[in-house]
């Protein structure tokens, strides 16, 4: 099962809206075929491994990460194709949340004669699925917020100069994260003072993910990066109703897809902002500040994992602070995450956490 | 040597203006005595050795971290004492750059036929030596400055809410970090917001470090706990001209040592105060904040080591800043560590940082 949940992973960020799935099957001991859901979401790992696996595949166990469907989407159902091969034994760690499947899957296979283990190695797999039953089970994608800072929890000098505070091995480090997330996203300050691309560059990645702006005026540069590269790789922008039409018509010239959101006070409400994307079909969303946008999430209880990259330099209180205010008085009341892991990448350290269940709100 | 080395820093925070050494007298493979310099910094490292080692220490070899002395302080030399135990070689990282020693005691060691070695493990023994050789090349203490903070880099809450902000585990490794240097210092407005005790607790020290308080108006509470136990465990106060002479008596009377330090602009210059620290004898000062002291050291360039402990809670911009203003417009020029070591500590992480090499200013 740790095997087809690292082959599930491959599909991470590749094969939104669907679950990124792994799968192994196994006859008399070898592994005989090995599959996971494709970029695009399409063909399901079991559909790969069963290939493989060819006739071998009558009397195997499978292991898959999730539970096979039993519903007719763009592609026949993964628990009859298991049942027409012949396999007789099916681990899997959980039923998928996905109200279409929701047991049924596993009540097909047994109707078929086919033994069904549940149970295994649970919690990795609601970590990697975590975006994609999020999406099932609320609504909204999962949210990565990756804070790059100095010592001090800066992202620029009070001048505004930002590149590079954390070294190159950091910024590659990144672009993994990039691309194992379905949507890089940003607000509209980041977008108009770094002019950024947010492609996923030099590791070999050929689906781009989405790149998400939250801008509620819809003020970005129409001669930027984004806007001169949103035919080849999609931009979407999350605005508000106070946006210009001009703009707006000007943006869906470019190529960009426009997300009308509700705002709340001065700003995007952000609950409705995520709503939006896990409509649009996100699963896995990782956004890369600015410092008001970080704020928001924050504020709104949004952030699932935080990834933090800290560098041994200090630029001191004049600085333009990682996380706008969250208007938090009290530290009972001030967002908490547990530390997951973490480790030096170059001369940064790396450290990533997991939202809170201790948190008190 | 690394077994000299690891009993050498037992002594630090302990012996000072002594240097911490540690010594091994092994005698035909068998370690026949060991030692470190003792706290209040006599006997040394080399007396408590061949007392162990006694007849043994005949033809024996002696590894000490730092060269003998050779001159008679409040002790006799012990390059004189190994060559009347009849040590026949001693190994020891390099010279000590203390002017009274400085080569001599290799000299003697030398002229009485004893064969002396060098160059082992030089680089951990300078590191653990940094604030003895500071003192006595550059007669300043060694500065860790030591940043606990939430993941944004905050030390409290608007409304000044700052315990506790990382977890216990985490404050016990600082009182083992306070616990190995000569002296906790904090600033003034830190005196006032937390009252803090800044001595060792529970972890079974017997010698404190002296209490530093940097405050250039002298106008600390008189009635906190620093004053209530200046006669306990010693209290410096660092002040600039200006304080009032009342001030200046009454903290005289309630035990408390006062070193009036030059004034530079609006706050006490950070140089003089170090040099002051030095010329009192201390060699390793453990900086706890605030923002405002933190931001003075660092811009005086004056910071040798940097301690992190990171959350993972978010206070937001309104928070108090670790660090306060630096005047630092462009990135190169921002102070620049390099990475020594990190780890998590409780749902904490801890990392260590060096002064970096390759510093632009």
């Amino acid at each position: 099962m740790a095997l087809a949940l690292s082959l599930g992973r491959r599909g991470l960020g590749q094969c939104w809206p669907n679950p990124a799935v792994g799968c192994i099957i196994v006859n008399k001991g070898r592994i005989v075929g090995r599959g996971w859901t494709q970029p695009g979401g399409r063909p399901h790992a079991e559909t790969v491994a069963l290939a493989m696996a060819g006739a071998l595949a009558h009397g195997a166990t499978a292991y898959v990460t999730l539970e096979p469907c039993a519903h007719h989407g763009l592609t026949p159902p993964c628990s009859d194709a298991l049942i027409a091969a012949g396999i007789a034994r099916v681990v899997a760690p959980m039923e998928d949340s996905d109200a279409r499947v929701a047991g049924q899957g596993f009540k097909a296979l047994k109707a078929a004669g086919i033994s069904v283990v549940t149970g295994c190695l649970v919690e990795r797999a609601q970590q990697d699925h975590a975006g994609f039953f999020l999406r099932c089970e609320q609504g909204r994608p999962l949210v990565t917020l990756k804070l790059a800072s100095s010592f001090d929890g800066r992202i620029a000098t009070a001048t505004g100069e930002s590149q590079w505070i954390t070294g190159p091995a950091a910024r590659r480090v990144v672009h993994g994260l990039r691309a194992c997330h379905d949507a890089v996203m940003v607000g509209a300050g980041t977008a108009r003072a770094d002019d950024p691309s947010l492609t996923v560059r030099d590791i070999g990645v050929h689906r781009q993910p989405v790149r998400v702006v939250v801008s509620r005026h819809l003020d970005l540069p129409l001669l930027g990066n984004l806007a001169r590269t949103a035919k080849e790789v999609p931009v979407w922008i999350c605005h508000g109703e106070s946006a210009d039409a001009d703009r707006i018509r000007a943006w869906e010239g470019l190529g960009a897809r426009l997300l009308p959101c509700a705002v709340n006070g001065m700003q995007l409400d952000p609950v409705d902002v995520v709503h939006k994307l896990g409509q649009s079909g996100l699963t896995r969303v990782f956004c890369e500040g600015g410092g008001a946008l970080a704020a928001s999430l924050l504020a709104a209880d949004l952030v699932d994992e935080l990834v933090g990259f800290t560098a041994g330099r200090l630029i001191g209180a004049e600085g333009l602070p990682c996380v706008g205010a969250l208007g938090v008085d009290r530290l009972a009341s001030a967002p908490r995450f547990d530390l997951v892991e973490m480790r030096p990448v170059g001369n940064d350290i790396a450290h990533r956490w997991r939202r809170s269940y201790l948190r008190q709100t």
